[in-house]
């Protein structure tokens, strides 16, 4: 029941050396297909390693982002995924835009039943902040999409900077 | 896709030296404009430096504050926010007033589709203050408020002072 | 927008010495007049230090008491609540009477729109007991307090009695 | 307001010795009446003391169980129920045996609104096991019943055996 | 109360040396029977010891499997659920794909109520990744799988990979 | 090898009624005879329901008591440090006494080799104060005794009163 | 470099069916030869399912067991070890005792360098009690018990009962 | 063996309503007399509520500062303590400064045996800073100073600004 | 001060796809020089993804290793360290044995001048083991080896197998 | 008491804009006077932001690193600290290199007393390093430096890659 050589021909960065890129680029996505697509089910990233720079004062910042999706055709290639992220290294956005631009980047290469992708950003001047959207496509995961931003967080996560 | 020079206009605040205030100063207050409004997302700013004073008897009060919301034109600007968090220094307020306080200012601000604030006070006299509240404009974001208010902490969050 | 004097005339106690009750007596609870009525908003108090003593047995018992409330015209001050929670020290109540005294006692106080108390108390015989009841004024909050019945500790707090 | 002597006579085993016994023994539950019955409130018990049989290879099995109800009229007492929960100590049963065991023989001798039952045992060839069942009287606790199965550990609790 | 010895008659692997297979085998999983039909409740299975291979470069990948069912007639056993998880130990399949194949393997062998699979993976690259499917029979169970599948992580997992 | 009735005969309170004192009592701590002389070992008692009154204010102050000694002839009996530990319950002393009151009735009681005792106290004014005072019999356990000092708390716990 | 068969013929219990005995039997402990003998290193079992009865009062106290060791020429079997702490299941001890009992057989056993045996008992009447018992061969390793008995439980381990 | 009245004459501040000052004011604090100086003991306070000003940019500073010492003849009153730390509101040092100060002002006060001052300050610019200072009166205590300086968090918090 | 092509030769897996092998193969381990050795330092890997097979039962162990080294002249290269780990996945060895020999493959490799390995293996039938071993070359690093085998895990690890 | 004007005229970055230089440039590090050259005392800094790249692969990676000093006449300023950091980004190390080029650069630009710096890098394959350098001058800190070497993380940090 394994995946089949054929199944894998989108996927051409896995298990190979590839030059990266610091500057954006969301080209390097990549995609294969899901074997599962009679099913709604979740695929979740945890990305602790994601650091850009701030647009105004030049100097980086470090965050977690989450990406968690519902795939209907098309899933993300987690290397090709692990590459685009670390094209935000040497770019310059508001905390609050990053999440935007990574959730339209994937709905642009995987058209998801469902997307959604939080950042939760190292303090500066003792705040920080967590951003979070979300997209669902149709009616259908529109009014699922509504439900997870009302309830998003609700049990308020402890913050103390230590 | 970064922000542009032109979008940042009304952000004066970071990147430059900055005169503090310690008296509560609202109009410290400063936004940027939205990019992704036909998106309704959140904004969550983590805040555990917060000090204000005790009305009843002028001793000082600590409290990590909780704001998030979902922008509708305007999003407040960071280093503004920590500058307005920091004017409360030497103000005077019950921890149920100041949640409340911050929330309105907010609202002035930046009139969103939504906002809560939260403060989780340390301890006097053995017992600790969480005070939350949440607003949401027009109907379908009243509707929005009342169901966070409805489930807010519904898990309980443990606290043993130590 | 500080609270003024005239604001604070029901506080008595806050900031004065005041003599110590360890019998149990509600009718030193005190209430300040809430400023933003026009909101529903909670106010949360956590506190650990909470001691009475076993009806059969005379032994003392030890919990934390979450109270937890959205009020009406009427709030609780702080340092009432705390001299009302240590009047049950030489008191003897079963656990699950503890939680429907205070909030049957606060209620009367505060006549809130909607309040909930729950109790962690300490092991004994190597079980630990955690009571909870809550209360809606009229019909809105009525729903509002099933709902919250409905969903409370839904994710089983992990108790190892280390 | 404390419990008075007549209030407790159903309860015979606090405060007194009694003689142990470790096999099952349902019969050694006692129950004291509900002073709240206008009240729907929670009662739930923490138990990391529970230890039985695996019916197949007869070794001991461990588990902190956790009991939660909302009581009619009347309440189970709970050194009883430590009696009850020690007598599986010699008796072999599948998890998934023991929680519907426990929650029936509560039903029988309490008729509560509503109750439910958690195991969570210690893992045997790296694997372990959480049994959850619960039940609710009449069409209105139905529903709650229904709900609660719905939204059990929806926050997927984090094991890793260490 | 206890078992009988007739309805274990199913159960061959517990208590018994079994020759392992470290290539994937669905056949080994066995069941028993259900002796609480009456009631809906969850089995919940913590699995931390799964390891497998990554199709693309044959590296050992690690994960902590989750499943999660409330059945219908057919209860799997333990021991013949770790044979068949140890199974995958020389396999080659994507993560998306394992939790996928997980679960059609049970509900092919339990014809549930309902069923759900989750995988949290150790990083690679930096990424970690954690799938999440599930199933409901029939109309009922149907809804209550998207009602789970729409509130799945919604208090989002916090992961920094130390 | 287990305990002969004949070794407990010291030993009266453990399984029978007591009247209870909340007025300092050292006379109720008991002993039992040590059967592992020629060995040097710990016995380490946790504390966490202790609750005495300030000398100044009368208030109620709560803390964690930690007991570590190394028996000579004598052990201390558990139930009856119980009683005394809740005979502090309506007296009033500094927090840095009672550790020091406590560690010298049980080297009045037991003669130890060596003893050490220590409060962490809840907060008052927003600070927490922890309490160690310890002692060894003749010039071994003196050495034993200030190599601990020494060495006591050097990893910095960490407090944040929440 | 694996272990050969005739490596293991001390060893009769792992991977076979062994008939189970609660009454505390110290014969069932079995032994392999060490390999690596010209080493000194540690060999430590953490027993989370530790359970006994009170000598007192019948009733099962439970503990962690922690043994650590340094082996001469024999190992304890981990299955036989785990058999013979399965035996104390219906013994009556003394906390206190349990441990020197403990680590009196295994010496007998494996006449060891060095050995310690830690139990971390739940709480009794609020008070949990953790001995800590440790044993060194001929001088060098006496010299290396009094150290570690020395600086045991140093950074006194926070307990709450919770 | 409680405290008496001439036993506390040093004592003013504790239960009296006092002046607060922000700015930084050694003389505030008092100290009362050690009953127990035939003893070498610790005190350890925890003050989680520290905040001053950065002396170059005048922006507020945050730090849980702990203050451990061997009292000799005097001990520090909590209360004056508290005012002291809190007349640093006002002030400007920088971190490393505040802690010795801190320790110069007590030994002035108290001439203790040994003390140690340490802060945990909240991050600037994604670094925190954690100053620890220390003080041996004479020789036996000097030695002693050196140990505790040699060990200070050897075992290296953990830190990671989440 | 990057590091150099030519200082690299000895490293040829790092970056290049390998052929994998599950069966014991100390071959594969690499090292590269040490360009500090004047500088006695520690290297610490965290190797969480350790899994062989029992020799008596055949069944997969999972562990997480530690191997904490000062290097003299040669380093060993991560990437070689994770496939000669992987090696072990086919093998079948008592957990004691185990951090014997991938201590006595690496001290053959690199000849350091201390070296130590620990492992923290999940458990079976109950209980865990966590075997740890050292070695110091020459008589000063003898020395420090007897020094941190005297005082490993002194502050005893907590483990409940959840 | 507060730092003077001319006591800060070596610290030009803290409070001004500076452009930042992503390549390694150890000449951006700038030092102030140390005003309590009488006292040895700790200074340490956390640092969860670093970030750099693999020499062989050149892909990111990130850490938190710790430096502790005991200063002599020179002091690190934190925010040239940060800036010099954060020069590591597009630099490419051996994350075993890369602690010892921070300590000797601070070496060379404070001449302290003895420093220490540590980091612990997120896994790579699995496995995550953590190197740890140290360093005394004259013989009084060379010793200091080897009992700190000795008794470095003895108590072995957790890690589960979760
Ligand atoms: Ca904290
Ligand atoms: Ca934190
Ligand atoms: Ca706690
Ligand atoms: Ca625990
Ligand atoms: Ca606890
Ligand atoms: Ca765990
Ligand atoms: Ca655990
Ligand atoms: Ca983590
Ligand atoms: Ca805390
Ligand atoms: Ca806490
Ligand atoms: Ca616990
Ligand atoms: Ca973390
Ligand atoms: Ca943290
Ligand atoms: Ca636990
Ligand atoms: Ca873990
Ligand atoms: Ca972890």
């Amino acid at each position: 029941m394994s995946r089949q050589k054929n199944e894998l021909e989108t996927v051409t960065l896995l298990g190979n050396h590839v030059d990266l890129s610091f500057n954006y680029n969301p080209d390097i996505l990549q995609y294969f297909v899901n074997k599962h697509q009679e099913n709604d089910y979740w695929v979740k990233f945890n990305c602790p390693e994601f650091t850009s720079l701030c647009p105004m004062t030049g100097q980086p910042d470090f965050a977690t982002i989450y990406i968690s999706y519902i795939p209907d055709i098309k899933m993300v290639e987690s290397k090709s995924l692990k590459l685009y992220l670390l094209s935000f290294r040497n770019n310059g956005d508001f905390h609050e835009d990053v999440v935007n631009i990574i959730m339209k980047d994937l709905i642009k290469l995987l058209d998801p039943r469902y997307i959604e992708v939080c950042g939760k950003f190292l303090p500066r001047g003792g705040i920080s902040i967590d951003p979070y959207c979300n997209y669902g496509k149709s009616e259908k995961w529109e009014k699922f999409a509504a439900q997870r931003l009302l309830y998003h967080d609700i049990q308020l996560e402890h913050v103390d900077n230590r």
